[in-house]
């Protein structure tokens, strides 16, 4: 009985050795250097090569490293009764509570255009909007929604949200589907945490830009799917919207022949909002692969079918 | 009986215009245009010209525009028994501490280094630090630097303060003058909200760097006299200290030829971290007004000696 790590992108050897302080009788194997694919049961999953997962025979549970699971349920060749797991963590939802907040007051206090004018020796006194006078729109209302309009809230922002059925969570409103058109035409910043969902692909476009308030800004730190890359350079081109703040994109890392790099109304930064701590989350999987061996339900599994 | 504006480095117009709504009945003169120097009592000041003070034989108060009251007292001309007044405005403290708490996110999420990074078209992921594994010292805990240090605890930055006399602030422990080494040590950002005294001058310089945690970062929002420009260009460059956030500078705007301007460890913002807003201090300034004309005690004098 053997756990697997799958991690394309990120480096694994963290992972082996703070699974193995807390229980040092686990049985281990790093993908590639996978010897008894027939031991495999359980996989800790970044970013695999689509189709891997046919490879072991008795998989059981794939575990996403991270709050996202559209890496795993992408692969049109999973296996069919696999389970899926993500991570729900404490600390992971409060980094990205507080990556959000960092960009509404960076973008209510005009820090990215004053960073620009640094770079041309400008010196110009600009008038900020305080929280209180900023509406920031978040799309996506679930655990990492709740706690950003939480945080934004707590320092003084005005916020509204966006969800599939409208609802008022800590006294914030959340719009429904069929509301979006009043939830965009209010919103001056726009906070995606959307999952991916076929539904939600592409859902960051043009035409969504210009339902916006004048002089909107965009935060996307979900995925680089929900943006219509070329229609966020239109938007801003063309004076729909302002500005954005990148955390995800559609390929990652960004190519260097990305149009993104140079546009100086586009802030980037590399998939940082959020980031999983192998300590905070060993003992979340581990749990998992208890629950697993005992026979009992998961923490955290995924409906396969909505994708969250 | 008249109200002088003497403003230099801001627009004046607003002011007047501001004021007039409040009571239509004031007389206001607008330095240079002023004609009848006699009938002048209360003035409204902003980086005045030394030496004008003497020229108003009946002038009784000098309001500072803002928080600060070091452009007026360095004049050695002032005249002796003139009352000099700050502005305390809520919501220019809130301001502040807003601005302190980007600061202080954005360093420790990377933030810089992230846009510095886009610059060069350079995808680096760094590991960040959250909120209660950073260690934020406020120097100077009065008004403005108790609300920094509300709003950085209440998003979870470890704080810690210092003050002339040691003492502990809403849960905060403030160090006192004889025990600044105790607080510098464990100090990874430091924060100077220090007000300009011949004591405060120049205090931020390279011994005092040498004394911060390794890789500490400054945050100077107070005022540019506090800092020895070259220390901390020196100090940087020699690994003291990793960067700094400026809002303030010895002079005003920036001089073209600055090196501060090109330095990539040093962030620069115009003087923006808390601006007054004429209708929110209007008030203030016309309830001051009032005072003096009934000879009642006036809100917020500064105790010249002390300049604070």
């Amino acid at each position: 009985m053997s756990i697997v790590i799958v991690s394309t992108a990120r480096a694994s050897s963290h992972w082996v050795k703070t699974l193995k302080e807390k229980d040092e009788s686990l049985d281990i194997q790093v993908y590639p250097d996978v010897k008894r694919p027939e031991d495999i049961e359980f996989a800790i999953s970044w970013k695999h090569p689509e189709g891997l997962y046919q490879n072991y025979p008795n998989l059981k549970v794939i575990a996403s490293m991270g709050a996202g699971v559209n890496h795993i349920l992408k692969d049109e060749n999973l296996p069919k009764n696999v389970k899926v797991t993500r991570i729900v963590d404490e600390q992971l939802t409060k980094d990205m509570g507080q990556f959000v907040l960092l960009q509404c007051l960076a973008i209510s206090r005009n820090l990215f255009t004053h960073l620009h004018d640094q770079k041309r020796k400008h010196w110009e006194v600009k008038r900020y909007q305080t929280p209180e006078q900023t509406k920031v729109g978040i799309m996506g209302y679930g655990v990492l929604g709740q706690e950003a309009g939480r945080a934004l809230k707590a320092n003084g922002f005005s916020v509204v949200g966006y969800a599939n059925s409208s609802k008022t969570v800590d006294g914030i409103r959340v719009y429904g589907a069929d509301e979006k058109g009043q939830f965009l035409k209010q919103t001056q910043i726009l906070v995606c945490l959307l999952p991916v969902t076929p539904n939600t692909q592409g859902v960051l476009n043009i035409q969504l830009f210009k339902k916006l308030q004048p002089n909107a800004y965009l935060v996307n730190v979900a995925r680089g799917e929900h943006l219509v890359e070329k229609d966020l350079i239109s938007a801003i081109d063309q004076g729909f919207i302002k500005g954005a703040s990148l955390d995800v994109f559609q390929e990652e890392p960004l190519p260097e022949s990305h149009p993104f790099w140079n546009h100086k109304d586009i802030q980037i930064t590399p998939h940082i909002a959020s980031m999983t701590d192998p300590e905070s989350v060993a003992k979340q999987l581990l749990d998992n692969y208890k629950r697993m061996k005992d026979g009992e339900s998961l923490i955290n599994e995924v409906n396969r079918n909505k994708g969250y």
